[in-house]
């Protein structure tokens, strides 16, 4: 499979079709939105969330989420009925009963779930990677990113994430109406090609940067993050803690670094 | 306390000051981001979720998302140290061992937590207001929310969620890094100033809208939903099952009504 072929084809099944009336007008026409759907996500057998994603890569995704979790994902099969918006992972015999105790504990996820203040973080490795990315690079990704979002064109409501070369080569993108899960699917994609730790990469997102997807680029080890944009004060403090370059606002002749400045070349 | 003393201030922790390098120029400058901090949130004592927030309005915050959930929430109170960043919300009594067995599980939160999927959605009766508004007033809830967000004016990095009389009269604006906090804070304050069920306002919310922000206006039994973005496909099925008017996409001079819209009046 090549990368390039995975890298665009967003799924039939991200849209769909709905009806509209448009006012003032008045005028009664068919509409496109991105599909939003429950996923249990279960890990050897054990129902450990359910995640409201856009259906596609839905293994990638619970690969993706597992890692993110420290969950030491294999990989992950759909079941024969697809209706059942049902993963499984296979995560090699982890221990179960230990995430089952732990999980609700310290989800990434941005609301919810979490039963204390002082298990938000996954403990990661501090990201040591040397790459260097020139800037005018990195000024074009958010531009990169939108061009190869095919359900967001259509439905205007997708986020995208994207990963890439240093030179700006699009490696993967994947769109989901969760931020998150958008990561998380590239992250597992990332996974199946043998790509993890993410340290000669660049991640790339469509909206805001948040806690949990530095956290889900630093278990990733990618040494740069681009947002299209605002960082909130917990991802500037993650970024640092972790070794990330973190990039804000970026637009073309326009880039925002708030850690790791060292990482771009001018 | 004056509905519209309460509604624009945007309280002085909500944005940090940080650190940034502008490149290419490579300028090192002062600069401000939303703060992002956890909050514990704690139900007759009992620690039920924690939830990304930007501080403030935490107390509404605290009730908004246990009314969501389906919890009897009286009121909230801060601990005495703030810094604990926690919430105790005072439920009356409510078994708390029902919610301790089920909450993971109907959490409406966008990622994680549930424990099946039968178990997204929190019920709610459907909304029988027959709330009339006329379009031009629908056509301007945007802006006027853009124009009241004080924290967004200086980070660029806040949603928000407004509610407004049917006239476009602004009854209270709150700003979070999560959506869903926004709207959540909104709702407790609503619940504080004995506005809930919410029959005769509009709310509107400066993003996309989901599942669950959807559900947490059935919840508040609001008949009108504005957004600046797009739906999912979901929050157009919820909003038709629920009896509301969503639209989405507004823009001066065009609105898009997925469902009921004969309370839009041209």
């Amino acid at each position: 499979m090549a990368a390039e072929d995975s890298a665009t084809g967003a799924p039939p099944y991200s849209v769909v079709a709905t009806r509209v009336v448009r006012l003032p007008g008045g005028v009664a026409a068919d509409d496109q939105v991105a599909v939003e759907e429950p996923l249990e996500i279960r890990v050897d057998g054990q129902a450990i969330a359910v995640t409201m994603r856009t259906p596609g890569h839905d293994e990638e995704l619970a690969v993706g989420f597992s890692l993110s979790e420290g969950i030491p994902a294999v990989n992950a099969r759909l079941p024969d009925d697809l209706a059942a918006n049902t993963v499984d992972v296979d995560a090699g015999g982890f221990d179960t009963s230990v995430l089952r105790r732990n999980f609700y504990t310290s989800s990434s996820c941005g609301v919810c779930g979490k039963g204390a203040l002082d298990a938000v973080a996954v403990e990661a490795p501090r990201v040591e990677s040397t790459l260097h990315v020139a800037v005018p690079v990195v000024e074009r990704l958010p531009d990169l990113l939108r061009r190869s979002q095919r359900a967001f064109a259509v439905t205007g409501g997708l986020h995208a994430t994207g990963l890439f070369e240093p030179d700006g080569t699009l490696a993967c993108v994947r769109e989901d109406v969760g931020r998150h899960n958008a990561m998380d699917k590239v992250i597992g994609w990332a996974h199946g090609a043998g790509l993890l730790p993410l340290s000669d990469h660049v991640l790339c997102v469509s909206g805001r940067l948040s806690f949990e997807l530095v956290q889900k680029a630093a278990v990733a080890g990618c040494p740069l993050l681009v947002a299209v944009g605002a960082p909130s004060s917990l991802a500037v403090e993650l970024a640092e803690a972790q070794g990330i370059t973190l990039c804000g606002f970026v637009r073309t002749e326009s880039v925002n670094v708030y850690t790791e400045s060292w990482r771009l070349d001018r």
